[in-house]
């Protein structure tokens, strides 16, 4: 039995002694070696779950996510630009303090106030801008994610339109919405070097929340409790963790996180504040089983496929690398445009060796593409061939 | 500031002291105190979130419930009738074996084997038939459940009629859907005194799945892993947990559990075949915060409400015991007829005293009585007035 993945073909090739341990498929043997240990702050996840590329990115594995639509809070990857507050700010939680900006009757309010303003839920995918990076042929800098920086949470919260009307409105000429993270910056370091500062457009105004709930409990200080802003549909970066501020300003952020980093830009280029940040997520989708070898020619197919900003119209799979495509059914209950949905194919294969691949098509008919074209830090992969799986039955 | 809920309002006054720790709210300060240890099969779970009334029987804390759908593995209630099998049948889950009867083709299939015949995902409401048995005025046996033998999971599993079509549909003359429960009886038992066998009209194979997912994540052992019969609509008891036997049987089983025991009826009579059985779960809510008085008139007033086997119309709240009633809007995505939806309400209360109550409708117009008729042994309160929760303002 051997075991094939579409992570840098050239590089890897996942053998059966590497893979077969309990919940370790799908893992690079590399990092899976490291995972017996977790950070202190992530403690309260299971290290059978993970591959630790570092103390702050921990990357589900592929196996992992099963059929269902929610990614238990223990299996959420975790990917922190610094590190995690004290446990003591999530100690009373009620008490956490946000100031806002740029509304005519700006003022700052504590958690226990917001949670009398008005209450909102929503489920959406969670993913990281570099999700997918390990796909690419070049090399680049940053964790080398395959599938597993990306996971879908629902989430309580006050909705940030209902605060904007509480306050007045917006100011004139503000034109972004600006979080800022409450993570301790070293003494020394100038801010904007290191804070976790994101500006969207102000229409994100209409979808975000200021979240304290994640899939039902109290947000957990690793994935930014007691307070954090959600924008539905969003790469992970502008979802800002330990939420102290919200800001609407006439210009983005003059952090580095803004200007220059989580831009779109060609190989060798240097970040700048021109080019596109990694705002909305595109359609995607991957398959999260079978990742092993199968015995017989029966399988089950099944993965998880995502709209972004748009409702998924159907989600294809290939048993042959893309020469004929089948509709794949999508199950469960749909949470809404910005959730991820699994899909199952049942289906069976001849002997051999097969290369299964999915492809999403959202309502507005984006598709995935073939191949997502080389970028410099590896953002935004959602080409549907590198996302494939070689399975050998016999 | 006092705190006064209606568990048997004669009998408790739940004081501040009692009440105010981190995610203590709404227990019953006599099992609150033995929350600190929990039994090896659930260490997992936080002791914290429950209220142990035995080693078998864990209630989720009223206030422990948030505004999102999904009530987390560790936060879900426990209530087994035995004690649960060795973790050793979790260890190579695809290797458990179920055996089917009384269908044409009925044979045993290991849940590797299910898992290519179909999926399907769905949400339901647990919930124990005496979850509500704390509210009765008169004396019943067994665990005092208040609002907290209940939650809400997405389950995936095989369908019961994709097993049914699969193996040539039911045998001739069969009326019920019997599962039978892994534990183990003590050698000198006669089985049907204890074991876990619960049969349902066979109809609920349309909806019946066997499931091996709860919200994303193999099921736990201390939840039925590695197989469960979920019933979605029924009452917990229906939902065989180590799932090893799904018969069509022109019987109901000979099990206590099925011919005595979860029977409705009057006060001081004796369960009997006769008697109607626990099986759909009628329409029900109640509110789960604020628990506490409130320092200022302004309070989020949230809560959940299911409707059984049927859709929600509506949930309305009255400030005033049932005097007045207004609307509760629902908040996030509606995973369906089976599962439970949030509700909130943000309002400002005057000085004083208030019962809080609520009301969930379904869209036939069944709605929850004023009081549920004391019976037995306690199952199936609904009633709005007892679900209440009294708080004072200033």
């Amino acid at each position: 039995m051997t075991i094939m993945q579409n992570v840098k073909r050239r590089h890897f090739l996942i053998g059966a002694a590497g893979a077969v341990g309990a919940g370790a498929t799908g893992a690079i043997p590399a990092f899976a070696q490291e995972a017996g240990k977790l950070p202190d702050y992530v403690a309260w996840k299971d290290a059978e779950d993970f591959i630790v590329h570092s103390a702050q990115t921990l990357e589900t594995k592929r196996g992992v996510i099963g059929t269902s639509i929610v990614t238990p809070n223990s299996e959420m990857y975790i990917r922190n630009n610094l590190p995690a507050p004290d446990e003591a700010i999530v100690a009373d939680r009620d008490a956490w303090e946000v100031s806002f900006e740029g509304l005519s009757d700006a003022k700052t309010m504590t958690l226990g106030e917001l949670k009398k303003v008005a209450v909102e839920t929503v489920a959406t995918v969670l993913q990281c801008s570099g999700n997918g990076r390990a796909f690419f042929e070049h090399e680049t800098s940053g964790s080398q994610w395959a599938t597993g920086a990306a996971g879908c949470a629902i989430w309580s919260g006050v909705p940030v339109r209902a605060l904007v009307e509480a306050m007045g409105g917006v100011s004139e000429g503000m034109q972004w919405l600006t979080g800022t993270g409450g993570e301790e910056i070293p003494e020394g370091l100038p801010p904007e070097t290191i804070q976790v500062e994101r500006s969207v457009p102000k229409e994100a105004l209409e979808t975000a929340i200021l979240a304290w709930e994640m899939n039902g409990e109290p947000i957990p200080l690793a994935h930014g409790g007691p307070l954090r802003l959600v924008i539905p549909g969003y790469f992970g970066v502008n979802n800002v963790k330990y939420l102290k501020r919200l800001a609407f300003t006439a210009e983005e952020s003059p952090a580095k996180i803004q200007q220059t980093s989580y831009r779109m830009r060609p190989v060798g280029e240097k970040g700048a504040p021109s080019q596109p940040s990694m705002y909305e997520m595109p359609v995607k989708s991957w398959i999260t089983g079978p990742l092993r070898d199968a015995e017989t020619g029966r399988v089950q197919i099944h993965g998880v496929a995502m709209g972004g900003t748009e409702e998924l119209e159907k989600v294809e799979v290939s048993l042959d690398g893309g020469q004929t495509w089948q509709d794949a059914p999508m199950v469960g209950p749909d949470l809404g445009k910005y959730a991820w949905r699994p899909f199952v194919l049942i289906t069976d294969l001849a002997e051999g060796t097969h290369e299964l691949v999915s492809r999403a098509t959202t309502t507005s008919g984006e598709t995935q593409p073939e191949d997502f074209p080389a970028n410099e830090r590896g953002y935004g992969n959602n080409g549907w061939r590198v996302h494939g799986v070689d399975v050998t039955v016999g």
